[in-house]
């Protein structure tokens, strides 16, 4: 295990102690299953002797858990955000070939161990003279698991298939697109008179991670069997319904007994023959132990796998400032209900350095990337410091969330940001459940530090 | 890493592609970043050479990626369905004292390293005289990280604690509570005369995994701040509204443009002053880009922090088997609508072996316990082959999702069953990102064997 300066230790000592609780493992008992010497379970969970890898295969071994349980999350970004200057994101420039020729050129931007984006600045090297989605010059991926967002930069081709059909969209600064995993795309110039690159802005969202591993372990079949359609059919509900029915072991006459329904209508709304008015959502929620959330289906605006926003017919608004006056015009990017906890936007920075913007504040993760030749000055706060630093052209920076961030023009100019905000692995599930815990319980569920018991008693 | 026949090191090696993938690092850019010789990244990658810590070590050093990131999950259970004998459980029993005085005999049932589930059968040592809160020979505990689901056999008093108040609710077999986390709560015999011990199922849900890590990164006060109340106030829909909006650096004037609704309207529903029609749920949904399930906060039933239901006041259906003859007699246990995805139930299995139950199969794992003194003969599928047991009395089992199950009598009797279902970590939106990605995606997502493109080109 690294030693680090950043808590790794204490957090790694912190799931030592949760993990021996859960397992109702108190330190004598920890200690003669991970054969450690008597005493010194305690200076493992409170972080002081850092945890090595034999501990942690030991505890693998002898105890129902994984590696991965044991282990902790970096926390690279200690002043709240980190950014990424331009001459970084080139001192790391590489060119990827296809079929022997120099296709893309790729430049890492701000990534940080506490998200899941893979922010990638890319550069466009085949040039095409045509608008064809079969012209041989272009090299197709084979699609890749993250989530992609995009926003284009000068004359690009952005071309997509989707159940075998291929599309070629031509794009222009501003446009951008959002799309589904694992479908197959590419990008070219349409001419090199002018720069041609795009921020491809990948992220795992809720599918890297432990849904993932999981799936892993679980194999084809299952995760076949576990895929839900999203579709506008009313039938999905009906689909959900049975399949809580299946969860709790139910009957059509034991549910309609549940929720007063008669039979035979419980049967045609179960059947998905009939769809269901929002009071019999409520009443068949409440039998089958659900919220009426749980019935619904999510939606998307997806066509062929993508969703699309052309510059030209996006929303625009102003975002007035304390003093009323405007400080930012937001412009809507593509986007998909599907992941309704990413939202991507363009921001021009309105207000000088002496205006008082309000400041942007968002459970979600945030991405920033500084588009066209203006700097823009950014001022947070984090952990009750103020900070403030000038991002130049090309930057990039990550924000935790809940940081409150403003930005203004410090040369008087109207400088252009892109952001991409997304979740992490706080769902609203695991929100909600942090505001039911017991008083404390938040606490001590990111850094349990103490036994489930008391030794001495009450 | 631990060598092992169960593809631990094929996973390890699919994860290793996928992050290498994220990350835009074919293989020749990969073995440069990791220090790797040239040529070798594929034998890690298809699970040929098992990746060592000082590898994975390495990766989270030079990629902006966590150790645990490259580690997959054991597989444990590879026929589908692990029993744990009541001799194993009692093998491992183990008493806990309270002020020096022995309060608990544990003995820990069947876990799986798939699963969340730390289920434990534990006997009350403590005899008390009455039915007060504040006896004092009733010891308690500090509360705990895992939900609780409870099974109550013989004469238990069960005592809570929420927000200072104390009670005390005499149990009798078949009784069940289920619990928030880390509220206090202490469990006493009311005579030694019969046994009386509690069957205490306690589980992670979403709380354990990802979101501890990232939250235990992001630290208290952040964690406090995306804490989310459940309450029935409509004012809850409001707050989930603003909180979108902030998301979306939406203004008012903004939603009302989107949605159509008159501004001042748009206002009401946005402040919380008036509460939203079925209509306005969904145009309000439209304009924020999210669906209606978004903006519906989950319910709860619990009061003081537990949900109880008594065996007296239970609904009991049968469910029929392939032959239209009662299979199972099943009694609905406790459980909320916080969590959605838990399913606790008696069986009273009718049929004999003779019989021709309809298999039962769910989408979430199923953890079984053999109640009384009858063993039960399980029948399951997994993986095209059939299996069958018996699991005698004080026997438990793991079964795996999607796995169909029956159970029969194989001496005639009638075998009572303990049925926990939970869901992991494949959330409803993993199910739906599962069936929204482009063909072949399912199987890429489960195990990586490719880079994102061709060398060679289309």
């Amino acid at each position: 295990m690294p030693p680090e300066g950043d808590g790794f230790a204490r957090r790694a000592g912190a799931l030592l102690r949760s993990a021996a609780n859960d397992l109702k493992r108190d330190d004598e008992h920890a200690e003669r299953d991970l054969g450690l010497e008597r005493g010194t379970f305690r200076s493992y969970t409170d972080g002081q002797r850092p945890l090595d890898w034999e501990l942690i295969r030991r505890a693998a071994e002898v105890w129902p858990l994984n590696e991965r349980d044991l282990l902790p999350a970096h926390d690279d970004c200690p002043r709240g955000l980190a950014v990424m200057r331009e001459k970084d994101s080139m001192a790391g420039a590489r060119v990827l070939s296809r079929a022997g020729r120099p296709y893309y050129e790729y430049r890492d931007t701000a990534m940080s161990r506490i998200a899941s984006y893979r922010p990638e600045w890319i550069r466009m090297l085949q040039v095409v003279g045509d608008d064809e989605a079969d012209n041989p010059l272009v090299q197709w991926n084979r699609g890749h698991l993250l989530y992609q967002f995009t926003y284009f930069v000068g004359p690009v081709n952005y071309y997509c298939r989707w159940e075998g059909r291929s599309r070629c969209v031509p794009m222009e600064t501003g446009d951008s697109v959002w799309g589904l995993p694992f479908a197959p795309h590419s990008f070219a110039a349409r001419t090199d008179a002018e720069p041609a690159y795009i921020l491809a802005l990948t992220y795992g969202g809720g599918l890297t991670g432990d849904a993932q591993r999981e799936l892993a372990v679980l194999g084809r079949s299952a995760a076949h069997a576990l895929a839900l359609p999203v579709t506008a059919d009313p039938s999905v509900t009906a689909r959900m319904i049975r399949s809580f029915m299946d969860a709790g072991a139910l009957t059509a006459t034991e549910l309609a007994g549940r929720t007063g329904l008669p039979q035979r209508r419980t049967e045609a709304l179960v059947g998905g023959a009939e769809p269901a008015g929002p009071d019999e959502l409520a009443l068949l929620a409440f039998g089958l132990g659900v919220s009426v959330r749980d019935l619904l289906p999510p939606r998307t605006g997806t066509d062929g796998g993508v969703a699309i926003q052309h510059a030209r017919d996006a929303r625009r608004w102003e975002l007035p400032g304390e003093d009323g006056r405007p400080a930012y015009l937001v412009t809507r990017l593509a986007g998909d209900p599907l992941h309704p906890h990413t939202s991507a936007l363009q921001l021009d920075v309105l207000g000088s350095d002496a205006a008082r913007p309000s400041p942007l504040t968002t459970y979600q993760h945030q991405y920033v990337y500084v588009l066209g030749r203006e700097g823009v000055r950014v001022r947070w706060e984090f952990a009750g410091e103020h900070f403030e630093e000038v991002l130049e052209a090309g930057a990039s920076a990550y924000i935790r969330p809940q940081v409150p961030v403003t930005f203004t023009a410090p040369d008087g100019g109207r400088p252009r940001l892109l952001l991409l905000r997304i979740a992490g692995a706080v769902t609203p599930e695991v929100r909600h459940a942090l505001g039911t815990m017991a008083a404390g319980g938040p606490d001590r569920y990111i850094a349990e530090d103490r036994l489930w018991y008391s030794k001495e008693g009450n």
